[in-house]
């Protein structure tokens, strides 16, 4: 069937539009990590016969956007196209002119975007377009955008902190190190790949002064070749124990902060004023049951190895909870192997977060 | 096509035949916990249409075998046709007069079972029908028997001692009650139920003194009306601790071993005495350990709720690990969401078990 009269050209729900917005998921999270205080966003212009003819991905701060640069491959293609982007298109001048009129200016007919755009100064691209004569829609992967590439960026939106993951490895006992302190390896290799894309990914990287006297963790950022990455997150010791000179998260390899204070929400504070969005948190039991404690942790991913240690430190310490009804709720987003781990990844059981 | 001559009448791979073995598998699974020391089996009998006329499982020890059961409701119908059964059709006089001659004596024409008969009494059912004639292939869906209905009867039969199957419910971080020692409830109540069937087809439930003095389990088995089920499995105190009089354990309401020992292998041969194949051990850290330590664990069923506490004991307790390359390896069998709870079933990493 042809569209009647006054339809858009492209079906919302066809084939192409979904196809472009899974690939624009895509392009999103493959920046991830680059582009704070900015969302990570992506972007595939479609020609006015659906034909993908131009894809982009949010530039770092000061660069452009996502729907800019798919708008620059496709040229003339877009004109009559359709625009499929993970975010409502921004409206205002920030460093950057507002993507909505730029995707006027090409003459897109049609855009179609997963997430709407909560900010108090980005919102409104989407009326801006309608006003325009725009065919605008909302919704399309919404959930699988807002959960993966945008979740960090919409968390900081809402509650003005950035948001937190702490990740651990236990043993299926709830231990992080045997009775000894060692700890390598409890998870296996593939969950350790997992971590190391996640700390790639993240803005900033914390630890406690504990975990840096104990494990002398390096907390960079490595090629494949072993190579120190191009960008590395900051590195943040938390607390007001001595850590040494000689400490390999203080050298050179990566920017340090040194935040001197056992409350997550004045480290939270100082990362917020470094434009850091999404924090992972590696911390020992002491910290991580700081952060549990204060309600700043929003999301959980614990590597569960399959073996049994019978003694050693336990994941999270001291917490606030001291009967089984003050316990903190929780709740299962998803399950999977990884290799012979078992990975969960839990939110807080009630609202987005603990902030 | 219809079968060339000296082809069985019923392909063992048609779908009657895979049917009829689900369903010997589900019958087998239905008398689990009623058998012991005898296998749990199931058995279907097809007519030689492939239609099911007789279906039936394993009676309690010194009552016919599933065969046998089968072939009565089937009667006149069996001749010609299929037995279905999940293990091989045993071929000795112990109690009851050998399955292979019931088969034979019925005129059945085609012998299916999953899993062969280990056993070195019973073993030989498999050359005893085919030496009559009848067409017996071995296999199908063996992997689910064996993993399933017959699993435990399966360990003992190889290895002399019960199956131990340790049972707990944690808190993500791996803690079993909170500062105070307050438990109830760590697991939602869809994990309580699954608990409750586990022990339900279990011989014997295990727990420790210290348990008994911490929570005074009844560790009965209730109808889903709360009356007390017709069969209990045997209630097992383990330890050389005190435990008062009043102990809810001590009750009429089911059979109580009181073994005084700490030596898991002595409280398994005391059970071995009692003709019990399948043990669930529901004690606390201390005895956990040492039956881990033992070597005596053949799978770990652990129910992780999405809760954090922070303090309370963990699920282990020393069980002879003091650094990490010393850590007892599993591998996880199967992972699956229970109500809000994540269920994890691991076995040992090498062999069939600790034995």
């Amino acid at each position: 069937m042809s569209p009647a009269p006054g339809e858009p050209a492209t079906d919302p729900a066809s084939d192409a539009v979904v196809k472009a917005m899974a690939r624009a998921l895509a392009l999103g999270e493959s920046v991830r990590g680059t582009t704070s205080p900015n969302p990570p966003v992506g972007a595939v212009i479609l020609d006015a016969a659906s034909r993908p003819v131009g894809e982009g991905a949010t530039q770092p701060p000061g660069g452009p956007h996502a729907e800019v640069m798919a708008l620059r491959q496709a040229g003339d293609r877009a004109r009559g196209g359709t625009a499929v982007v993970t975010l409502e298109p921004c409206a205002h001048h920030g460093r950057t002119p507002p993507c909505a009129d730029a995707l006027v200016n090409a003459g897109i007919a049609a855009v179609r975007y997963a997430v709407a755009d909560p900010h108090p100064l980005g919102a409104g691209g989407g009326e801006v377009l309608r006003a325009s004569g725009v065919d605008v829609e909302a919704g399309l992967l919404g959930d699988r955008v807002a959960g993966g590439p945008l979740r960090a960026w919409l968390h900081v939106t809402r509650t003005g902190r950035p948001h937190v993951t702490w990740k651990y490895a236990a043993s299926l006992d709830g231990r992080v190190a045997a009775a000894d302190r060692t700890s390598r390896w409890i998870s296996g290799p593939q969950s350790r790949a997992e971590v190391h894309a996640m700390r790639a990914a993240a803005d900033a990287v914390v630890v406690g002064t504990g975990t840096v006297r104990a494990d002398d963790p390096w907390l960079t950022v490595r090629t494949p070749e072993g190579e120190l990455a191009s960008r590395q997150p900051l590195r943040v010791v938390v607390g007001t124990g001595e850590i040494g000179d000689s400490a390999r998260v203080l050298d050179s390899a990566a920017p340090t902060l040194r935040a001197r204070t056992r409350d997550p929400r004045q480290v939270l504070g100082l990362l917020s004023e470094r434009d850091v969005v999404d924090v992972l948190l590696e911390g020992g039991p002491t910290l991580a049951g700081a952060f549990v404690r204060a309600g700043v942790v929003d999301r959980i991913v614990a590597y569960v190895a399959p073996i049994l240690l019978g003694q050693g430190p336990a994941a999270l310490g001291p917490s606030g909870v001291s009967t089984i009804t003050e316990a903190h709720q929780w709740r299962v987003e998803g399950v999977t192997m990884t290799g012979r781990d078992v990975r969960i990844s839990a939110v807080p059981a009630t609202g987005q977060g603990g902030g």
